[in-house]
């Protein structure tokens, strides 16, 4: 246990921090009951947290963890021991997974000029002929810029989307993604044999990032995949100097039958209510080109380490945390579906869930989808993260994994973390350990912490939102990330 | 031609830039004889210069260009070509060089937990046997920390040798690069069966970079490569925690029997004394990761430019300024020691050598290698290209083609360019066009025409620096960039 002298050392060290507390502020908002908890939680986890150890043994000691991979099925097992180790409820919840493998994968420009391109499959893709697919290129600007060019000049052809992230962030994730989601299908449909797309990052560093593609079922399923954006401005450039690209894509992945997972649920049980149920989730599985360290190992760790921090601490709240390490949150989504379907019953006693799967840079605040006069609401609570400089609250979002439980009317919040550097890394080789501040992890776990103990204390709950209106088509589902 | 108007306005917005020429420094050292042709080349250049037009085919419309390769051949032919086109003698002067050829290469951690590696072959490395060296990983801090080690502990294992670049720039890169070069027979000697090098490189996108080794006649020739960053610092952790860790390396990499090549050499012919000339080099060949535009592309595109403008401008010098686009830089040097031998009768009238392999960034002065008072009168040279920012003298350096012409007596002159980044690309597969600023890329091109033209055209000459001492033994050889 944490003596009350370390805890106060541990918030003099926090209240020397430069994360955007406006100066004058106390280092928690004392006015709110949960002030004291949360600044016990925020100085025994700067002290003492384990979130990073959590972190570098799913990295370091697991690796990669795509749904269906020895990784994902060692991170099952290993959470799971390890949440029991706390003293937690701990239950693996069965999941059927896709089990999609990446195999060989080679590109080269076969003319004007012989150039070995560095690229790798999306997530899903079809592999291609053992000789592979070779035809010339056609640019587009992302999907957009594919329905201008029109059939002609698509047939028969790889199609290279070629639009970059307009800006760092989510934001410019969110508008260049769709050409690789969608991109695939759209191209088929005009009669495209293989689609090469921009990686969507932003580090020019020769890294490919994959990430998930969805089919559509009315459209051919062509190969796919994601090369480098250096590779990318290359084809531009001979196509903007007149040149005719030829071009040869070789994929060896394939799709195996779905495999046996499971998600990960561990309860801290509630005081009062037990059958109140505040959710905190992040998603074990990760592609398999780096460790998964930001997508989502953090989270991961952050969850974890939330639960055991208040179990520490002796932080028992009115309601049950319910810890939630989904499984294939990449490639498929199913633990998500798993566990709202499992859950059915409870759902209308969840009285939140909180996802985050945005990194591990330092907390920015929440999101928030909730009914009216939430956001107000969860003003209050925010201001509890001021130190961490994490109170800024947006409306809209929440997570991948916790989407499905909208449907029942739960209020979903989200972990927001600086994303600056986020999308350098993420879906590339190079999400591993190192990206990841141990400080900033440590502080996105207090977050997380005071979240989930808060929501679980207060005597109130969250408005609840409307559910969803009737899902899109798939071509306009919304990116995951 | 240019005109003189639009030579006057590229000088007014060659004055607006910022790139640390003192505030009320005229654009040209206006007391020097040479102020005028020096403001026509920089005017010219940064109007209609023609650099990034021949990188961008360098790298883009031939690609990588390592020895032996068809990319270096046609590299050869094209340059050829081309500064024939500009009107100028060239010959293509024969080398016979190393053809190594890279092929499978995989790493992949056994125990404790598997986890695949990012890895690059060595250039020169032996192969493995076809199914790998399996061992265990001892770590070595460089060069020294190897010693440290003793027989006991590297007998049987693979060294990984680990130490990063203490510090950005060519400072940091001879820092660490002894381990690349060395690392594979100091280990070898200890009885080490293979060796793995940290990436010798600024940038944590987990890339390789790779380089060349020497093997020392006197140790066994053990498969080596260089991992990521990212991975070396894995192993690190992992060993650091108290692990094992047993690692299978795959490399199969072939030495073929040395190829025919050449160097480009092209005069712009003297017009007083022919038979004196003035160097300007740089290296034709590249690695096979990327496609060699900052190594040494840049500096192929600059020595070309440079000659072109000064032909086209009608700034013929007193004496010969003569071209050399050196084949074989990067793994044996052979086109460096061939010229030297085959003009050694020329020698005592090359007046200087100036090189340029270091990057394609902005300009910041000069390196030389000269007799007594040579770097005070180079320093009036260097006044000249103030207005570029590139006005700074270091002592020592030149380049490692122009190098052998040191024992002639040969001033050797290093176009010096910011290495801020250098270092994130370089001998990696991210070492691409799009790292490369036209602008800065003109900037050099106009240095290295400037230098060139007022060694050419001044009464005197620098005086000659005496002879290297006699070549140490190979392992302390300097490295080579």
């Amino acid at each position: 246990m944490l003596t009350r002298a370390r805890t106060v050392a541990a918030l003099a060290a926090l209240a020397s921090l430069s994360w955007g507390a406006p100066a004058p502020a106390p280092p928690v908002h004392s006015a709110s009951p949960y002030a004291g908890a949360a600044g016990r939680i925020i100085g025994a986890e700067l002290l003492d947290g384990q979130a990073f150890e959590i972190l570098a043994h799913l990295t370091d000691g697991i690796g990669p963890r795509l749904s269906g991979s020895a990784g994902a099925e060692e991170a099952v097992a290993w959470t799971a021991e390890r949440l029991r180790s706390y003293g937690l409820a701990v239950a693996k919840e069965e999941v059927l997974v896709p089990h999609w493998v990446r195999g060989l994968e080679e590109a080269e420009i076969l003319a004007p000029a012989p150039q070995r391109l560095l690229v790798t499959a999306l997530g899903g893709s079809e592999p291609t002929p053992a000789d592979g697919v070779t035809a010339e290129v056609v640019e587009a600007a992302g999907i957009e810029g594919l329905q201008s060019l029109g059939k002609d000049a698509v047939r028969g052809r790889i199609v290279l989307f070629n639009a970059p992230m307009p800006v760092r962030g989510m934001e410019g994730y969110s508008a260049a993604v769709p050409q690789r989601t969608r991109g695939a299908s759209e191209a088929a449909r005009l009669g495209a044999v293989a689609a090469l797309v921009r990686s969507v990052g932003t580090l020019s560093a020769r890294l490919p990032h994959t990430g998930a593609l969805n089919y559509q079922d009315s459209a051919p399923r062509i190969p796919a995949a994601a090369v480098t954006a250096e590779d990318a401005d290359l084809i531009h450039r001979l196509l903007a100097s007149g040149e005719a690209v030829r071009l040869r894509l070789r994929l060896g992945c394939r799709t195996l039958p779905d495999a046996p997972s499971a998600n990960v649920v561990a309860d801290l049980q509630g005081r009062e209510s037990p059958g109140e149920i505040v959710v905190i989730a992040a998603h074990l599985d990760s592609w398999d080109l780096g460790t998964g360290a930001i997508d989502d190992g953090a989270g991961v760790a952050m969850v974890m380490e939330a639960l055991r921090l208040l179990e520490e601490l002796g932080l028992r709240p009115r309601r049950t945390i319910r810890g939630v390490l989904y499984m294939n949150e990449e490639n498929g989504l199913r633990g998500g579906k798993a566990y709202a379907e499992a859950h059915a019953s409870e759902l209308p006693r969840h009285v939140a869930a909180l996802e985050t799967d945005s990194g591990a840079a330092r907390p920015t605040g929440l999101s928030a989808t909730v009914g009216e006069g939430g956001l107000e609401r969860l003003g209050d609570l925010a201001r509890l993260l001021r130190p961490l400089g994490a109170d800024s609250i947006a409306a809209g979002g929440g997570g991948a994994d916790i989407g499905p439980l909208q449907a029942a009317s739960v209020p979903l919040l989200g972990l927001r973390l600086d994303g600056t550097r986020y999308f350098d890394w993420h879906h590339s080789p190079a999400d591993t350990l190192d990206k990841v501040d141990a400080q900033e992890l440590a502080l996105g776990a207090a977050a997380v912490a005071v979240v989930a103990y808060t929501l679980a204390e207060m005597p109130e709950t969250l408005p609840r939102p409307a559910p969803p209106s009737p899902a899109p088509p798939s071509p306009a589902a919304p990116p995951r990330p």
